[in-house]
């Protein structure tokens, strides 16, 4: 199977370099950016950068992994011309298929793997779970024997599941690193180690995946510590942000106690 | 070294096990229920269990260590008699040591384990750091000497530090657990595999510790991503607490990225 990546940002990066490590066939690199094209295809043997959206007089591939930001894809998918019966898939968690369905002759579909990349850090595609989902079965089938390449986790999924995979990732991910940011500034106003809360962070994700979090909850909103909620809260008065921050969080987690009858059950 | 453990729950419990392999001489564990103190003594040869207050007229240690409820503190601290001489110290991240104080005739202080315990998990005690403060020379000595028996990370900090640790660690970790159980929910709503984020989640994590939590930022908040938000608000529209907490979270991720310069940086 040939497949070409369109973009050359961190997904692109880590699709070729993943892509090349399962010995499939990357004939081509786009960019807007031509230097950067360049950069990434030069990481693959035979394989031409181009800037160019008439993908037709282009070397080809029976996949085009869209791989850009979101914001770029409504204009890509305006300019660019693929090659009849081409499978075309975009890889984003947020956008629907329908996006592409404009794209003639195309077979569209979406190929949205679970992860976080920069270029810089080595990732494990194995351990990736890729959600595929196709608007035709030739589509679903071809990104489904991509991903099984790649990764051992492939989900077929519809963009309504899709969405709501994306919001839980931005409480799992996206929320808790800002609340480490938190943390971490706490620590230094403090003029403590910011390693000081790793091996306790590490354990409690390793504890929030053995176990459902809400029943492994601790902590002074879980154990109604009253005083020390308070002394908390007047702790963070010079900084009415994360002041508030404590604030919701606490209810939230009293509201979740309140309601879940497993809650009693643990200390 | 003798260490008397108070106590017979998940710190206790680990303390016993950490101290043993690092071969301290535990000679009495106390706990206000006999049977869970006879149960714990009775993973160590010659330990003795006892749910008598008086310790004057039991085994005796140097070191007094009390691994009890926050909660249970001031009660033990009003009935319990020690040894003239000994060194007594709560293992409370959210206790002052002056809680202590009208302890007669000993040195109190503070040795506190930066770390959630329960009893089923292996621990590695090396990798925890321990903050250790001493209301005399003495104090401080020995338990600054016991916290390296144990780990490999031994700070001297005071009360007012380790209140400021102790408010980062709920928002490290209490408050990202919480995050944690959200998404999961919403994950089963979804009818989606709970452990679809596991990798996102722990990629995430590691980048939290390698760089700035603030300055690796991403998601749609991140971005402004106007859309997105949106379209996530209106999906949690059935859940208004969490459609509350995406909101609150979501403002406080664009407050740090307008005031902090360096967000400019990262994509």
């Amino acid at each position: 199977m040939k497949v070409a990546i369109i973009g050359a940002g961190n997904v692109a990066t880590h699709l070729v370099k993943g892509l090349r490590e399962a010995g499939i066939d990357i004939p081509l690199v786009y960019s807007r950016t031509p230097a950067s094209a360049q950069i990434l295809a030069g990481q693959v043997p035979g394989a031409q950068a181009t800037d160019t959206t008439d993908f037709r007089i282009l070397p080809t591939a029976q996949v085009y992994l869209l791989a850009i930001p979101d914001g770029a894809l409504p204009k890509l998918v305006e300019n660019a011309v693929f090659p009849a019966g081409a499978v075309v898939a975009h890889t984003s968690g947020a956008q629907p298929m329908e996006l592409l369905a404009s794209l003639a002759v195309v077979e569209t579909g979406v190929f949205y793997p679970v992860q976080t990349f920069s270029k810089e850090k080595e990732l494990d595609w194995s351990r990736i779970p890729i959600c595929v989902e196709g608007a035709s079965p030739k589509a679903e089938e071809a990104l489904l024997t991509l991903g099984k390449v790649l990764s051992e986790q492939v989900v077929l999924m519809n963009g309504r599941a899709r969405k709501q995979l994306h919001v839980a990732a931005v409480f799992a991910c996206n929320f808790t690193n800002h609340l480490w940011g938190v943390a971490q500034e706490l620590l230094q106003k403090a003029e403590l180690p910011v390693n000081l809360l790793e091996p306790l962070v590490l354990e409690t994700v390793q504890k929030a995946f053995q176990f459902p979090p809400f029943t492994v909850q601790t902590g002074p909103a879980r154990r109604g510590d009253t005083n020390t909620l308070q002394a908390h809260l007047q702790l963070l008065q010079t900084q009415p942000p994360y002041q508030h921050l404590y604030q919701v969080l606490t209810e939230s987690i009293q509201r979740v106690a309140e309601n879940e009858p497993f809650f009693g059950k643990q200390a």
